[in-house]
């Protein structure tokens, strides 16, 4: 492409509400532009960019045996009553009406959409497993759309849902799917991690999200540095400890410790270090309230709490006044001594093996020291309640747990019958009998892809894209083309050889000063940098630099061709 | 693709809404299915077709120098407000309220948002001239959705808009989309005719139609046979007769006609043709109203006639009672012969060399005949007010016009300074001034275009498609391998040599009965057919028919790869 009969449109300015370093290069560059909150037009060169991640995801979804189709993104209403959800999706639903007055949503996702194709199209188990997949425009109405493209309501998506007979037959679907986006991820030159991610409502066996690993993301994740085990931080389960519960060697006390309320006060106060403190949490329990003991350094992990028998599907801490009516107290000093015996007490696996600990006195501004299960509390059940921190050991047995940030860029799910039996998509068995059909649904975040991208690689001068998502992989520059025919016309052929090479190239012949060129082609990101000079020209030598280099070299054609080719 | 790993599901039943061929052709092939009223999914086999199309299409866009980019589908009220257009547009434009209560329009075209793009990102007129385009989703809310994805409500269109500084620059740009467009209809293998086409509301000062040639068009047009002219009906001159008006040779005679009401009544009553009758309709002018008076044997062209001076802009009938109260007589008695004074006498072309003719008494049931203009009837203006016919001349002066029936698949537009000027769209012009762009649009219907090529041909047995948009140029298919391993191995090595050689194949390795197979074949319209069976493997020989052929010859594999060349 010679630039001069393309749009590049890069700016000095970046608008306030650009935040992290995506949305800023991604403005800068000229990528998008904002049209309204969470609508942004790709611009032809961001479109560039976006149709590469397209193509890669559209390459390994078919080798992997997904066959592509096109939904629409007007839903009707009555499907999403079919399986409740145009109530229960809440607010990111953005609900249409048509000029009849008929209800439709503008799709999020397309779950019911292809159950209903696939309850028409599927009659026998003969047509299964099948795997159908769209790369498409979604809208998510978020409440508060920010970051650019990474959160927009507009979006383009890759969503695959499949189907099958059997939980084997979903199993090797899943499994071809994570393997495709492992593919998929790596082909694109990203850092990421396959980390277990938790099932939430929908239940289901499996379930991984893909994260590309950068400081800015919004996901946190723990992965071993022993194993290939990663998780999200919901997810990650914090192992029982090693070593078993000291008996008890102090002797309960209780202590006056009057605006002594967080666990940072009882450290200071005692002159101890909290992992020997024992917090406790009171939420609210499906018959009453039930208290969650923790060690003073770990925090309570809420999806795992949710989960717990005792609760109504999520944790919902206590409030003030219910904890008062209930224990006569303020929160800041609950503890499970004496605590009335109508409150379960769950314990966490690590706090479960202190001795002689510091916790609240059941009474306002008061502590006891020297607390121990068992002899002064007692415990209804020990569970894994906590978010695992760094250093703690991995749950597969190998390694140690490490702490990262993340950005979801694909997830894959083991959905089971959910939708199938809420739409009653069933094909007939070997047998001849009915069966509800099995399904999984396997998302990538096309357009979020590309932030990821930026977020995990970039510098102070700009994007730095991996290969195969960078808009051209070589840039052609020219240096005072006006004055210097031969220097032109050199570049030409430059540019031209490249071109036949099949290497996608871009030529700035635009006519800029050299430093404006420099620093455009170093915002937008292009791999491999090339400067033709009259200098240059008589030394026989083109200017050569990486994105990702400090210093330019100097060599010749043919070494050109040999680091492409590389 | 084998076959056995696609999704392929022909049907036996239509829906009673399938109207059209090409509607039940693409139900009965499987390639779309109905979500709702206007919504269709496009399964694996029709997306094969729409991915064809939309490759040509994009694929003569950039070879056009037209840039690529995609902007968003939601669209912000304020954005209309500003050309006026979010009341204007009418019931098609579908209008949103999002969770904060904000509205939107899902885009049915995108002039605004693209402009909007262009105000803010070109400031020069060295910007210019630019082409941007997109392939992307749109939504009209069709009062009556219908021919499946002909008409359908959500839709995939390539639009594309162009900026330019002079009328020059904008009309070079027009005709360079216009050869972009020939080509891709002539690649796409489809029989079609650019059409001059009313420029409607917008003005402007060129405008053309690509219209696929199919006798079931909703669109008709007329061409000339012995030249390039092309036009809407509603656009095509009618020039005038060559011959001027006859003298008058008979006297004027009122005649009593009781019950003789329309043309044909008169025709049968006086025993003449329809051309040597006159009708007059009257119609609401912007004073009073207005009697347009044509040949018996011609109709009136609204388009035209919207167009005069007297009339508001469209071309409304009177109502009996006004009638009644301007001339007071019935309708079917009118006629320029004694009409009031004050109503403008607008005469066509054709009407106008009339002498000796017989037209309406201005009484109740009665006829002039012997009426003569300027003799017994005042022309106040001739002009050009009736739809042509097959046999009127070329208004280009070659040949002769024919009439055809088409559906508009294109459309190239030359809009001028409307949107730029409603959204403020400015460049510096050479001497540092503000000068409001001047624009084109350029739109092609990617998904009906699938459409239309079925609709102009197929046959009882199915689609036909033209090579470049079938989903596969060539199926193989094989005569009971199960019981034949030397048949199954010489299929897969024919599949795998098409393959190597980039045909794209279809293997129908179902496992079907050789009629069944033959049958869905046919039906999905795959332009080359080679049958593998014992009997052709023992003679050396391939069984091959083209789609469009009725009888199958046996030839060799190389004589396969000869056709295929061709």
């Amino acid at each position: 492409m010679r630039l001069s009969q393309f749009h590049l449109a890069t700016v000095k300015e970046v608008p306030a509400d650009a935040e992290i370093a995506s949305h800023q290069l991604m403005i800068r560059a000229g990528m998008i532009r904002k049209l309204a909150s969470g609508l942004y037009t790709w611009s032809p060169l961001g479109l560039r960019v976006l149709r590469k991640v397209e193509a890669v995801v559209r390459e390994e979804m078919n080798r992997a045996g997904a066959i592509e189709m096109l939904m629409p993104s007007v839903q009707p209403r009555e499907l999403w009553e079919e399986t409740g959800r145009w109530e229960k999706f809440g607010g990111q639903l953005l609900k249409i009406k048509d000029r009849k007055e008929q209800e439709f949503c503008y799709g999020p996702t397309h779950e019911e959409v292809v159950t209903d194709f696939a309850r028409n199209e599927l009659k026998s188990y003969k047509q299964l497993p099948i795997n159908f997949y769209q790369i498409q425009t979604k809208f998510r109405d978020e409440i508060r759309p920010r970051f650019g493209v990474m959160r927009a309501r507009e979006f383009l998506m890759k969503d695959a849902y499949s189907f099958h007979l059997t939980q084997e037959s979903l199993g090797e679907t899943y499994d071809a799917m994570y393997q495709a986006y492992t593919r998929i991820f790596t082909r694109l030159g990203l850092k990421f991690r396959a980390v277990q991610a938790d099932t939430g409502a929908i239940g289901g066996n499996a379930s991984h999200e893909f994260q590309v690993l950068a400081d800015s993301g919004e996901d946190v994740l723990a992965f071993s540095d022993g194993s290939e085990y990663a998780a999200n931080l919901e997810k990650a389960e914090a192992v029982a400890p090693a070593l078993s519960r000291p008996a008890p060697s102090a002797a309960l006390q209780r202590v006056d410790t009057p605006r002594v309320r967080t666990v940072e006060d009882v450290t200071k106060h005692f002159g101890i270090t909290a992992d020997h403190v024992l917090k406790t949490l009171l939420v609210r329990g499906k018959d009453g309230l039930v208290a969650l003991c923790l060690r003073g350094d770990h925090e309570i992990n809420e999806v795992k709490a949710g989960k717990l028998a005792e609760l109504p599907g999520e944790s919902v801490l206590a409030s003030d006044e219910e904890i008062l009516a209930a224990v006569g107290v303020r929160p800041g000093f609950i503890g499970p001594v004496g605590l009335p015996g109508n409150i379960p007490v769950i314990v966490d696996r690590s706090a479960a093996v202190l001795a002689d600990f510091v916790c609240g006195g059941n009474a306002n501004d008061t502590h006891y020291t020297g607390a121990n299960w068992e002899r002064d509390a007692r415990i209804t059940r020990v569970e894994d309640l906590r978010q695992v921190v760094a250093g703690d050991p991995s749950p597969d047995g190998h390694g140690t747990l490490r702490i990262a940030r993340g950005i979801e860029v694909g997830h894959v799910f083991q959905l089971g019958s959910k939708y199938a039996e809420a739409l009653n998509a069933t094909v007939l068995d070997d047998q001849g009998k009915k069966q509800v059909m099995l399904m999984g649904c396997y998302g990538i975040g096309v357009s979020r892809i590309a932030a990821a991208a930026i977020e995990q690689c970039h510098d102070d001068a700009g994007i730095i894209w991996p290969e195969p998502m960078a808009p051209w992989r070589v840039a052609v520059c020219v240096i005072n083309p006006k004055n210097a025919p031969d220097v032109h016309a050199a570049a030409e052929s430059l540019y031209d050889e490249l071109s036949a090479r099949g290497i996608e190239t871009v030529w700035d012949d635009r006519g800029l000063r050299p430093g404006a060129m420099f620093a455009d082609m170093e915002l937008i990101g292009i791999p491999h940098r090339v400067v033709v000079s009259e200098r240059g020209l008589a030394a026989g030598t083109l200017e050569y630099r990486a994105r990702t280099a400090s210093e330019s070299s100097a060599i010749t054609r043919d070494e050109l061709f040999e680091i492409l080719a590389g």
